[in-house]
């Protein structure tokens, strides 16, 4: 196998760099943090900033993420066919449910969110298309986990953080949970993730029965669950019946 | 002024090659497209792939945009000064003029949409934040042109396409149109890009009164306009006092 181009592994570094946390860097925390010389990365940053793909804010010099992957981020949604077949499946499930309609696919030890349907009411909400989610704590997650074998490993490797004192992180308590998703078609996140809110998903297979995504609802814990404490049936129906129909859609079989 | 470094530029050429038209394209299409040796067109393909900026069908062997672009641009929507600023702005916007709402910036000689609130009503709309909207027959586009000198040139430098009998593309007729922006503090689209629909729109300006975006709202021409065939005075009134809030916000003076 060939080398990788080592120019483009370090721009690559930079823009995952100032895609986390402080999201705005000056130079010197730029080749720091990557151990470059200065005029390496000073390099490397002149060409992603006549690119596009970096701006400078001109006050504090500070190297920021630039409009250019905005620009090909929506490319990327346009030419996503996972996604494409969704749109109307998960409008409907938005309707049906009376709660805010993610997709999601497995994106570097993540769930990275491709679609998003608000909930139907007139309460604000914050598009989350491109956000990510762990894998081991939420319903898109696990379902990617119990199904997918990349995915599976990711979470076993990954360090499970815990969210809430509802997480499940300890390996055989995970396993088992995954096991259940596999054995019931779907899976529940029930404040492991946040603190009162409440999802359920289920898994998206194409058209050689490979798993491609998930799809779930996520909402309230008081009108996720029941008075019993247990997820609404008609939810839970409603989710598998939209991961069927955009699996059909997909081209896998009904049996 | 030192050089950019080649690789990266040709892989931000990859990117955009993917970006437009095609947007499924084979190692072949690619490496004559941009006029390269197989050879050096798979080493950069192969290392964008590696870090999740393109994929490859596994069945046809074609590359399209990868999964990381989504992310990165939902990073840069995070950082975003001016979107931060106008959430609340432009809901309201929506909710009091009850059309969409569309916010622009200057990019790559066009107007990227930065932030989209959909039409308070039950109809289905798609999000259209990360696409681009032509400098010279949109609404917002025109603003950009009238109040910021990179893209009054941009504008006039274009070769300014006609996308309905209303588009106004002969360069004197378009000054004066940018002129009567300047002069009215707002400006209109009324099926100069899409035929049935119509926009207003006003600059933002921030601490150092520079132009940084438009914003404004589009709809039916019917309903955006008057029986008059004139665009409906409350409309208007309700653009530029969302973008002169936002502008505050932003730290430009009242004055």
């Amino acid at each position: 196998m060939a080398k990788n181009i080592q120019s483009l592994e370090r721009a690559a570094a930079m823009l995952r760099l100032l895609a986390g946390g402080e999201r705005r860097f000056g130079l010197s925390d730029i080749s720091s943090s990557l151990d470059l010389a200065k005029g390496t990365a000073h390099g490397i940053l002149r060409t992603l900033q006549a690119e596009g793909f970096v701006e400078q804010d001109p006050a504090s010099g500070r190297y920021q993420l630039g409009a250019e992957l905005l620009r090909l981020g929506n490319s990327y949604l346009d030419v996503h066919e996972l996604r494409a077949r969704a749109l109307v499946w998960a409008d409907d499930l938005a309707r049906s449910s009376g709660e805010s309609v993610y997709l999601g696919v497995l994106h570097q030890h993540g769930v990275l969110i491709v679609h998003h349907v608000f909930r139907p009411d007139d309460s604000r909400q914050v598009l989350e298309v491109g956000a990510m989610q762990p894998l081991h704590s939420t319903a898109l997650g696990k379902v990617l986990a119990a199904y997918d074998p990349v995915a599976h490993s990711e979470a076993l490797e990954a360090d499970r953080k815990s969210f809430t004192a509802r997480t499940v992180s300890e390996p055989d308590a995970f396993e088992e949970t995954l096991g259940l998703t596999r054995a019931r078609g779907y899976a529940s996140d029930v404040e492991e993730t946040w603190e009162g809110v409440a999802s359920v998903a289920a898994p998206i297979h194409d058209r050689r029965r490979m798993p491609v995504g998930s799809v779930g609802i996520t909402g309230a814990v008081e009108r996720v669950c029941g008075e019993d404490g247990e997820l609404r049936p008609q939810l839970i129906a409603a989710v598998r019946a939209c991961a069927r129909s955009v699996s059909r859609d997909l081209g896998a079989g009904r049996f």
